[in-house]
């Protein structure tokens, strides 16, 4: 099966890696990969067509840090500061979670990122064969994880929650490898040394990726120094061998310039949640010094509890704005970056050189953005539209694997009514 | 003509201002003022009914600082520091710009507010009347002025300017009162002591609101207490008698304790722009501090210039991050307290008294939100919902003074083709 776009903008990737904004040029797809992008003239034969005017084709957007299932979530305990907040309103809840529950609040998710442009995110959840299927399910790609959590250095109980952990990245089998299972540790502060230590060796020997929450809150990261002969959180995972296979590390507030140093030389990534990080009050993350002291920086939405979107062109925005104003300087974190940060260095960070750029012989992860609305003209600049202006309904298609899987609104995998009423039926029993 | 709202959600707002999430009630619309929120079966009787299943109608958002005409020059000089963007990017193509420009970039500007749920809007440009005149065609309620300049003290050059401003306030007639001439000064720093003595004087006269840039950028803020004996903009201003009459001033940034027991005194309006003040890397406002202090406090875009859209919604998303963000405290902002801000705050700023709330009296202006679209479920909280998912485009009607502007994708008052092409044409002779 082959598609041609056409009579649109193309935000294209160059032999160096630099955005081309092309007019007047055509993309194709063929099965799952982006074929041909060049004039008309030079085109192969394609079995559909698709006149695209007055819109603009770029690559999905990678959301490389969420936890989706927290759809059921949304907004809970909005207002309450991080730990009350965690305590008070979503444990209680996420007790009551069903795996039923999860694929549900999951579906719902999709829905959601598909809808605003996502076609690649990480979901860091429990039930993630449940997560997984609905990602399966839906089309679209992603990783998923059973998150690493250990309390105790009793060899019997980190040892159950690491069984699940391997079983899962050696049995997760999806023939297309659009989800693909990674290992997780929730964190520093809620995983063991024992386990940690486990989970790097699997790794080792796995070659997986790890995903992890890293020095979220100033509380956790000097609480870590206190547990760890001063080691901050990257120094300790460093410490236990995690950092030696590519691990990406979410949040990042408040690492210290000795864990930037490590995070370059062991290439792990940092993954901002700007919304999330100011709506818990968290801090703001060095990403400018990250970034310039080359350290890959993706961008993630978090869970929707605590942002309470998976709006990952806002996300975009508020990176770039958080980002020149915490640095005082309006020249840092242009356009072009933050869409890097957003597409190919998140897709990097998730293991999938594959996708995150229209590129000939890249997956087909592309979306469609109007330009036709009030606020995207004049646009002046193709990248400054997409981060300062367009909204996540700009969106008018997605397409993951050469499959589009949303359409002017319309879901081409998910039954959005069904799964709002499932939804709503989750919603009573766990709040009741 | 009387419309009856009914099978929505409706945010009003009770005897002592507080919100109230009214399910199962009606509000009707008679001519241009709410007349009735309530049960349907005490409802009188109306020329027209509209059924809003799956929405929620609340009060039009204020946008309380705005250029409007500047959507000529959305995003022009991005990623340049503020002194360079506005000397080599803004000012050469200001300075081509025509009334009949301003009239076409104003007309474009209404599209987008009134698109994205704006009902009421500062603005403050230059060839006020045609700004004024797109405004009255196009239904938009809002506050305009002639900037208030003058670079010499000598008695000519500022008295020029000065009975511009004068003229404009005296002979704007707007028989609905919907556009309404106001004193500006553009700021401390672009107008001499002489010119900010006689507007104050004109205004005790004329008993107009005032509108000014305060406090923006650092550097402003250093400089006006070189130039004035250590008076900040605020001081030096109230030393001027500016502050006698209502005031409200964009930006604040840099306004210090003093400032802020000032403005609570002399009940001036700090107007937060936080996307424009990222954007430009001007610094965060202490909001949170003015706010606590009894300082009315309101949000606007600004320029898109410097924004580069006009989504108040973003704004109020944004400011509500960064004032969590800044405390260090995730209890700060709650999303009352921003709806507030960018409703009925930003009415008193500008003097209007008579909107900005669903309330029995209160002008209609009204906007429809879909609670539809994935990121809209749940909706634990209506207030939140509003202000941390809610995107512009889920607005699906904006109703001003009891008469509908924008419905589901179509402007009632505005040729939205003709304009995006006069928009083009301008575009061309400006930036050839």
């Amino acid at each position: 099966m082959t598609v041609k776009f056409k009579n649109c903008i193309i935000l294209a990737t160059g032999e160096n890696g630099e955005f081309q904004v092309l007019k007047n040029c055509v993309l194709c797809v063929k099965d799952k990969l982006i074929e041909y992008i060049g004039d008309e003239a030079s085109c192969p034969a394609c079995d559909e067509v698709k006149d695209m005017r007055g819109a603009l084709l770029m690559p999905g957007l990678v959301n490389a840090h969420g936890h989706g299932p927290m759809t059921l979530l949304r907004g809970v305990g909005g207002g309450l500061a991080l730990q009350e907040w965690l305590e008070t309103a979503i444990f209680p809840i996420e007790e009551k979670l069903t795996p039923e529950d999860v694929e549900i609040g999951e579906r719902w998710a999709v829905a959601e990122m598909l809808a605003g442009g996502t076609t690649c995110v990480s979901e860091m959840y429990d039930f993630p064969a449940y997560t997984g299927r609905a990602m399966t399910e839906t089309g679209i790609r992603g990783n998923i994880s059973r998150v690493g959590l250990s309390f105790s250095d009793d060899a019997e109980i980190p040892a159950g929650r690491f069984d699940e952990c391997v079983k899962l990245v050696k049995e997760w089998n999806d023939p297309d490898d659009r989800v693909r299972a990674e290992f997780c540790l929730h964190s520093e502060y809620l995983t063991k040394e024992s386990f940690v230590r486990r989970i790097a060796e699997a790794n080792r020997e796995l070659k997986k990726t790890v995903n992890i929450h890293v020095s979220e809150t100033k509380k956790e990261h000097v609480e870590c120094k206190e547990r760890h002969n001063g080691l901050t959180p990257i120094q300790y995972l460093n410490e236990c061998g995690i950092l030696d296979e590519s691990t990406y590390c979410a949040h990042c507030v408040w690492v210290e310039d000795d864990d930037i140093e490590i995070m370059k030389e062991k290439k792990a990534t940092a993954v901002y949640n700007p919304s999330s990080n100011c709506k818990l009050a968290s801090g703001f993350a060095p990403i400018d010094k990250l970034r310039d002291k080359g350290v890959n920086t993706a961008i993630g939405t978090d869970g929707v509890a605590s942002n309470n979107n998976l709006n990952m062109f806002e996300e975009l925005h508020l990176a770039s704005l958080l980002i020149k104003n915490c640095e005082r300087d309006a020249t840092k974190a242009t356009a072009e970056e933050i869409l890097k940060m957003a597409t190919i260095n998140g897709a990097r960070a998730m293991g999938r050189s594959d996708t995150g750029e229209l590129k000939v012989g890249k997956k087909a992860d592309i979306i469609a953005v109007s330009m036709d609305k009030p606020h995207m003209f004049p646009a002046f600049s193709i990248p400054d539209i997409l981060v300062y202006s367009a909204q996540a309904s700009d969106v008018i298609m997605t397409m993951v694997d050469g499959r589009i899987l949303y359409e002017n609104g319309e879901f081409k995998t998910i039954d959005i009514e069904k799964t709002r009423a499932d939804m709503q039926s989750c919603i009573v029993r766990l709040y009741s």
